[in-house]
């Protein structure tokens, strides 16, 4: 059973307080989540961080497969692969926009185009696979 | 320069007469070729070996570079990732669809969705990366 | 309940008649197989063909994964990354030597490195992933 | 002309003053480099963050590369793939170990080691590549 873009960004805010991940968009078999670039994300040369940019792509990932199977919090990804495309702006938010391209029993896997806002030229693609739980009941959330 | 369709499919007929794959078409920023699944290359279980597979997505991306920038032998693969995500038909060709994700100066990388001929799901997904030589002036090809 | 050596080379010999690939060395957490290469397996230029490599590493990592955890018939790749380091001899076996790095319940990842027999340098290096099915029952093989 | 692990030590907190990495080691084809856990980089359950993980593994290739090569502040990160193997340890600093596999004239591939400092069992593994700008002189570092 999926979750809505309203109960996904409800169970991101509640379980990943620190994420500054916003929910833009849950689809069938996708995702798209911004994310605002704070000076402590750049690098020298104003460009942003590998690693925020590998977290952004990682939270639109893990906000697909909610999407599509429910609420399933013990969901962790297994592996991922970067590619690094063009250097983003120091001064847009990040978009990330996922396609899940398989949800087995097990595994699930998507790609993630990152883009500088306002630019249609990815900064970087995203491959990532997460392990599902074996059982795959939605659970309450949030628990009352 | 770009090449054209029929550019690209004489390069590869002179350059690689093993391969059986087949350039069906060449985009702006992608090409797709299909390939004939011949007994040799199943799996027990009736399934296509998994380094068929990534030889018919490296040979995609080759194409859709040489499209793109021209005629440049001596462009080799670098790196290559593949995610298997359903099993392959047996009696069925592999098409190959590669989109060109960027172009530059000494890299180009693109992703290549595999499909079983008929089927809209696709078989395996493949991101690589290509080095282009230093001179990238297009050849003239076939030589004469 | 681990296999021999022994034991995976005759279920490779059975299963895989076609694959060219000896089995050298079978460890408690690695493996190392040795591939002849034969003129179909050139490239332009007298290198070793990329899929070529892919499907001996893939061969050394599900061979090591047999080797640790017995004979598996229905272990799949689900990824495989590598990366290609420098051209191989066109007249040297390929030797793979695999190093598993983890071996759990449903996935078991582990690395390649790929050299031209006599050489120290590694040809590419492959990561890869095995999904392995849920019952892990080493099997009787050969039947009888 | 390789640097010694002062010289990248004295490079990296000045260009890179947010990273919490410390340099352990610089050899001849690898490093090793040390990053304290804080809290604000744990996950729910008690776990490093993925992205965190990352980072650390891209510092340590980064650091072999400087080490090798010479301080050369524009090598920038093409591609990086992570496999998650282990849950962290929640209250250990994580180690990185990075062994180069091959510093060619453009580009450098590391594959690197994660671990939970007192275990041996690595926590992630990580393949990445660094493209290197054409020039390599060595600058003088840190200017005077």
């Amino acid at each position: 059973m999926p979750a809505t873009k309203e109960e996904v960004a409800a169970f991101m805010a509640a379980e990943f307080p620190q994420s500054k991940c916003v929910v833009e968009a849950v689809g069938d078999d996708g995702a798209t989540v911004s994310h605002h670039i704070g000076p402590g994300e750049l690098r020298p040369g104003g460009t942003v961080s590998g690693p925020v940019l590998m977290g952004v792509a990682d939270v639109a990932l893990y906000v697909a497969i909610l999407g599509k199977i429910g609420i399933v919090p013990l969901a962790v990804t297994t592996s991922l692969t970067i590619n690094f495309l063009r250097k983003p702006s120091a001064d847009a938010h990040i978009i990330a926009d996922c396609k899940l391209m398989k949800v087995g029993r097990t595994l699930a896997v998507g790609e993630v185009s990152l883009y500088s806002k306002g630019s249609s030229e990815p900064v970087a693609h995203v491959v990532g696979t997460y392990s599902i739980p074996p059982k795959r009941d939605s659970q309450d959330f949030p628990a009352s």
